[in-house]
């Protein structure tokens, strides 16, 4: 196919791998993104079935983990561009259940709860310091949606310098079109894209 | 279509509109990147033609003019995870004549210019605050690529709460499938995709 | 004294002055930096009494306004380096009556509440977006600690291109050597420092 | 001494201690920051030469090294608020003999040259991105002036979960209240202080 020979002959595409310390971080698998008449649909609940396996083995290996919901102030004081955008995001208050992670992955004591109300989870958070700490320099990214918080994450994450692996199976995307359109994008230009059980290969090769 | 819907359902492609006052900002339209041996192609050579009259009117009605390009420094003591996916981008240091503005969107005295590593304008650069002090609060966003650079600084726009406007035939890809399926998720998520000729009767509406 | 004239001589202490839209941002006025036996001390608590003018002023005039907080997480998970030199923070939590702002200046609706874990009230929060988008220029810090979080957020605000103004007796510290050193050095570099009835006269003068 | 005492009583001035990666960062040691007629003055000179063996350790360890300066547009375009009270900042351009760093202290390749605009090292730079790269946990801050861009490059590597560390004699203020101001402000609140011998000692006992 022309398209990906561009990018082959213009050099992009190349792997990043695994470096010496990975993370995981769960991109807004909150009820709401996991609700078709929310934010959800397409092939997001498989997503959360599939990192289901995920969080258990960074949790194995005692990888840091963080997860980020979409959280907004009850009087929406703190809505701005994004919002105009998608009118319905301010409803994610604080307590609203629709803004809580899936009860399939809730956060253990010790794990970053990352409130947001961009779509990535580095913009205006201590996602990026938080990681730092931990001397953390890859970071695999799970999540929804592919093309929206999931893939501005990625790009923030490369930008970090942290390298972002994306486990194709563990994201998901209200619409297949722009899923695999941000698939493409990613693996291309920003982070290594594989399946679930190669990042789980990996993991367990990584010294802990 | 059946994936415009779900996008309509929730609520997504609402309207930014433009705010009180509009910066320019031209991302990466350097050499490089308007040659198909380097890092250009697709429809990125039509993109820079019809920047050059939107670049005119910014002029004309005074706005804040930026252009951003990547450079990396000669020894690429700051290459880091964005060049482990595309090598090349290294090739671009200060004097490469592959690194320069294209002739025909010279900057001018008193137009920010800003050298970069990562594909957001905004990402470890002056660029905010440059807006800030302009109270800038409209981004029109010109460059390439769409799926890339310009993408990433879309989204950045956005979360800065600065409405981001693309004038589609001002920006351009290597490939024209990543260009189309961004300017789609930008039109839902972050940014008002419209004509540069919509643009340019808007900028004529705005005080200056 | 001589060490000013170094300063004069260098063309440091210029004045920023007021631009066309201020906010006001009150800095970590906390029941637990109120109380001596918690962070308080010294001229803390009349810096919060001169601060309920400012404040009434500021929403008689419609600016927009903040209020920064210290928060941690109920497990700590977001501790960092920050905590390190200083371990009581941690008991900052949300629940805690010492974490919440201090009755004389409780927020209203519409107003910004910022949470935060580092001394500046802009690192890892949505703070300078939230100005951008109110096309604010100059932003008058009252608050706490005069050397630690309120001279952190206004270094920060200079270098996010908002004017910094101080109002000296609406800034505290625990300790009067430092409360005075940073009010030196901010003015030097990178605030106007006045009394709070000179804000109010600006604040009266600027359109709104 | 009764300050200290409040210190001491509120938990502050713990210690950071040595992480496992430390890095050297150099602020602003450049000839117009070691002249008095420009910047300069005080005890910067000889700060100045304290920091030559501190650099020759940090290389024979292979301690990544960092060298910032302040650098600004030939047509002042990126020029703002932090100019405002500074005005003579806008003649450090890039071809200004006064902006490049001291020959006792040239960079190598290899060494990141950082070009900011801000007091701090971190502010719209590639820094933290930079150590992140090479999992830095642990920052060694010299450089001028201790009040200024010293002291703002440390309280961000502190909210950026870098362990900053201040080896007193290697920093430097063209006056001595504000210098001993801040490192008494640092020490307390942000970084470990200490002689450059103590740190000498460190590195050679952290792993390489």
């Amino acid at each position: 196919m022309s398209e990906i020979e561009v990018y082959r002959r213009q050099g992009l595409g190349s792997r990043v791998g695994f470096g010496k310390k990975a993370a995981l971080v769960i991109v807004d698998f909150t009820n709401g993104f996991n609700d078709p008449n929310v934010f959800g649909g397409g092939n997001i609940g498989e997503a959360v079935e599939h990192t289901r396996g995920l969080l258990e083995a960074a949790r194995r290996h005692g990888l840091p983990v963080a997860h980020t919901r979409v959280i907004y102030a009850d009087d929406a004081a703190n809505a701005g561009v994004f919002t105009m955008k998608s009118p319905r995001l301010k409803e994610l208050t604080k307590s609203n259940p629709m803004s809580q992670i899936v009860p399939a992955l809730t956060p253990r004591a010790g794990e970053l709860i990352v409130d947001k109300t961009e779509a990535s989870g580095f913009f205006g958070t201590g996602l990026a310091a938080w990681l730092a700490l931990r001397r953390v320099d890859t970071l695999v990214v799970a999540g929804c949606t592919t093309s929206g918080c999931v893939r501005a994450t990625v790009v923030d994450a490369c930008s970090h310098n942290l390298r972002p692996i994306v486990p194709r199976d563990c994201v998901g995307d209200r619409a297949l079109g722009p899923h695999e359109a941000s698939l493409f994008d990613m693996d291309q230009k920003y982070a290594d894209v594989m399946s679930s059980n190669e990042v789980l290969d990996a993991l367990a090769r990584l010294e802990h």
